[in-house]
C-alpha cells in the first residue's frame, strides 16, 4: 500500500469513524502512536506508519500531527497534516490547540490506550469539553472493523502468505540437511523473506532449540547454540508484507521422541484437528476455545496460552480465541498478548483472519507448538498456510 | 545479566523503590510490562526481560506475574512469583488477588503508563484502597534511577560499544569497496553484531539511501534500493547486549555535493563539535539544546528532532537533551520519542549515557545525521562510539 494510490479506501475507514463519532453524539476523535504506545489503527485509517497523533472530527474531516512531516507527505491520507514540532511535540499542547481551533467541539472522545496522566492532562487543557475514555469505545469499533480482512488487505496478506510457505518448505530441507545454530536460521529466515520481497518480519523470529523449547516464547529469541539434537526444537515467525503480517510455527520433532514428548505431539496434531473441525463460520470462539482446552486437559495436559488470535497490521488483533467466559469477558480489563481485543470477535465472521496454535511445554520434555493461518470466508475455514511438525529424518 | 548470578543488584534496585515508597505514605507499587505497552523498568527491577505484572511492598517483598511462567524461573529476581494463567491472565483480577492478600494495603502506586480506563477498572476492583496514578511518580523515580548507569550496567554497554564501533569501521569499509542496496548492509550490520556476541540490535536499523534520508526514521527501514550514488545516505543502528543497546547514525557523503549540502554537513559537523564543548558534568540539558537549535538556525537550518537522549534499556530513555523551557517541561506531557522522559535529567550527571545526535534533512538535498555515544564522568565527556561523516572515496 505505497503513497497515495488508495485514497478512496482510508476515506472509507475514516468515514465509518466519523459516522460511530455521531451515533455516539461525540464531535471528535483522537487517537496516537508512538514509541512505547503503538497504535497501528492510525495506520488503518490513513495509511500513515507510525509517530502521530490523529484527529477526527464527526463533520467529515482528519488532521494528521506527525512526528516526521516528510514521511506524512509520502504517506498520509488525511485532509490537513500540521507538523508536531509546531506544538513543541507535546500531545496536550496540540490536543487543546487542534480541538479548540475547530471551534463548536463540545465532546471528544480519546481513544482508551491513553494513559491515565496523559488523560487528566488534557482534561485540563480542555475544560469545558466533554471526554469521553473508555475501553470499549473508540478502540473496540476499530479492532471490530480491523478484524474484518477488506479485499486490498486479503492481497498483502496472501503476499505475506505465499513467502511464508516457501520459507516453511526452506526451513523443513534446512533442518533435515544441515547442521544449524538457532541464529543461522533466523537469519536465514530474514533474508528470505526479504529476498522473495517481504518488507521484513512481522516480530522478531523465535528459534529456539531443545534446551530452550520448552519457554512460550523464548527470550532472547535466538542464540548462538546449537539447534540439532535430540528433542523438541519450536521456529516461530512472521512475514510483513505492507504491514500485514502472517504468523506461523513450527516444531522439529528428534529421532527417538520419550513417552511424554510423543503424547504431547499426538495431544497437539488432535487438538489442532479439532479446533479445525469445530470452527465455521458464526461459531463461538470461546466455546470453541474452550472445547479445545477441555480436550487438552482430558489428555492430561494444560495450555498455557490462547488457541490462537486475529492477525494483520497487529501480529496480535482481533478476533482472539481464548476460553474466557463471556462474563468474565465483559468484566476483565487485558493488557495480555491482544490486549482490548479480548472483548471483540466473540463469534467468527467472513473476513476475519486468524491462527490456530495449540503448544504445550514441559521443563523436562521441551516445548511443541504448531501455528498456522485461516481465513474464515462464508463457506468455511480457508487453509492460507502449510506449517506443521517436522520428524527429522535418518 | 544471565539467569540468577545478580541477586544483590536487583535487590538493591528494589531497595530503592521499597523506600521511594515508605517516603510516599504508600504501601504498595504496581508495573507492567505487555506486549503493546513496554516498560523496561520492570526489567531494571528484577531481571525479568517481558511480558509481567511487578508488585513491589513497601515493607520489602516484591510479587512477579509472569505470562511465562518458565521464562521467570530462569530470570527472575524476585521473592515470589505467580502465574499469570491464575488471575485468568486479567490485569485488574490479578492486581485485585495480590493486592488483597497482603493484606493491611491502604494506598497503592500505579504506574503512570497505564491506561485510563484501567486505571478506573483497578480503582472499581479496589474499593477502598486509595490509588495514585501520576506522571511524576513512580515511573520518573524508575527513570532517574536508571538514567545513572552502575558498573554492571557500563560492562555491558562498554561491550556493545566496543561491538559498535568495529561495525562502523566494517561499514565504512564496505561503503567505500562495494556496491550495495539498503537491504544488504542492513543485514550485514545484523549479522556483523551478532557474529560478534551481541544479543542482536537495539532497535530496527534504518539504511536509507539519498532518496529516502530526508526522512528522519525513513519508512520502511531499509528497501532493495541501491545505496550507491550521489548524495546523502544514512546508516543509524544499535547494538544490544544484555538488553543494552548503544545507537549511533553515521552519514555516507557522495562525491559531488551540492552548495545546500556541502552547508548542511559543515552545520552538522560545526553543532556536534559546539554540543560536545557545552556538554559537561552539571551543564543544564535544555540550556545546551537551546544553544545547539541557536546555532543551527543562525547558518539557516532547523532541526526537527532532540540534541540527544540517554540510552540503556530502552533506546530513548533519561536523560532527554532538548530546548524546551523548564516551565513547559513542568506543565506538559509527552509521548514523544523518550515519552515521560522529558522532566528528568535536567542536568548532566556522572554516570548519565547519552547519544548527540544532530541531524538536517531537506525533501531535495536529502538527511545527513551524526549520532555517537557518550559518558558523563566527573572529570566531563568521554567519548563511547566513533561514527562519522564518511566521505565516498574516488
Amino acid at each position: 500500500m505505497s503513497s497515495k494510490t488508495n485514497l478512496p479506501l482510508f476515506r472509507k475507514r475514516q468515514e465509518k469513524i466519523f459516522s460511530y463519532l455521531q451515533s455516539r453524539g461525540c464531535d471528535a476523535a483522537v487517537l496516537a502512536d508512538f514509541e512505547g504506545l503503538r497504535n497501528r489503527s492510525l495506520r488503518y485509517l490513513c495509511g500513515h506508519p507510525q509517530d502521530a497523533l490523529l484527529f477526527l472530527f464527526a463533520k467529515g474531516k482528519s488532521v494528521l500531527v506527525p512526528w516526521d512531516i516528510h514521511l506524512a507527505e509520502t504517506w498520509a491520507h488525511v485532509d490537513t497534516f500540521l507538523p508536531y514540532t509546531e506544538y513543541k511535540r507535546s500531545l496536550a499542547q496540540a490536543v487543546e490547540s487542534i480541538i479548540l481551533q475547530q471551534g463548536g467541539i463540545r465532546t471528544v472522545e480519546l481513544s482508551g490506550k491513553f494513559s491515565y496522566p496523559e488523560v487528566n492532562l488534557i482534561a485540563s487543557s480542555l475544560g469545558g469539553i466533554e471526554l469521553v475514555c473508555e475501553e470499549q469505545g473508540l478502540d473496540q469499533t476499530l479492532l471490530s472493523l480491523r478484524s474484518i480482512k477488506d479485499p486490498v488487505e486479503m492481497e498483502q496478506l496472501k503476499r505475506a502468505f505465499r513467502i511464508t510457505d516457501q520459507i516453511i518448505a526452506d526451513v523443513t530441507h534446512w533442518m533435515q540437511e544441515k547442521t544449524t545454530t538457532e541464529q543461522e536460521l533466523a537469519l536465514y529466515i530474514e533474508a528470505r523473506a526479504r529476498e522473495m520481497g517481504a518488507d521484513g518480519l512481522g516480530f522478531e523470529t523465535v528459534v529456539a532449540g531443545p534446551k530452550r523449547s520448552f519457554n512460550i516464547h523464548a527470550f532472547p529469541s535466538y542464540t548462538a547454540s546449537d539447534l540439532t539434537g535430540e528433542g523438541f526444537s519450536i521456529v516461530d515467525f512472521g512475514v510483513c508484507v505492507a504491514g500485514y503480517t502472517s504468523d506461523v510455527t513450527l516444531t522439529v520433532l528428534g529421532r527417538d521422541l520419550s513417552r511424554r514428548q510423543s503424547a504431547m505431539s499426538e495431544t497437539v496434531q488432535e487438538v489442532y484437528a479439532l479446533a479445525q473441525s469445530l470452527l465455521e463460520p458464526g461459531a463461538g470462539l470461546v466455546d470453541v476455545a474452550r472445547r479445545v482446552d477441555e480436550a487438552i486437559k482430558e489428555r492430561g495436559f494444560d495450555m498455557p496460552h490462547s488457541l490462537g488470535h486475529g492477525i494483520g497490521l497487529d501480529v496480535h488483533e482481533a478476533p482472539l480465541l481464548r476460553a474466557r467466559a463471556a462474563a468474565e469477558e465483559a468484566a476483565g480489563a487485558e493488557v495480555d498478548a491482544a490486549g482490548d481485543a479480548a472483548k471483540q470477535g466473540l463469534r467468527l465472521e467472513p473476513g476475519m483472519v486468524f491462527t490456530i496454535e495449540p503448544g504445550l511445554y514441559d521443563a523436562d520434555a521441551g516445548g511443541i507448538r504448531l501455528e498456522n493461518d485461516f481465513l474464515c470466508t462464508t463457506e468455511g475455514i480457508e487453509v492460507l498456510t502449510h506449517s506443521r511438525l517436522i520428524h527429522r529424518s535418518g
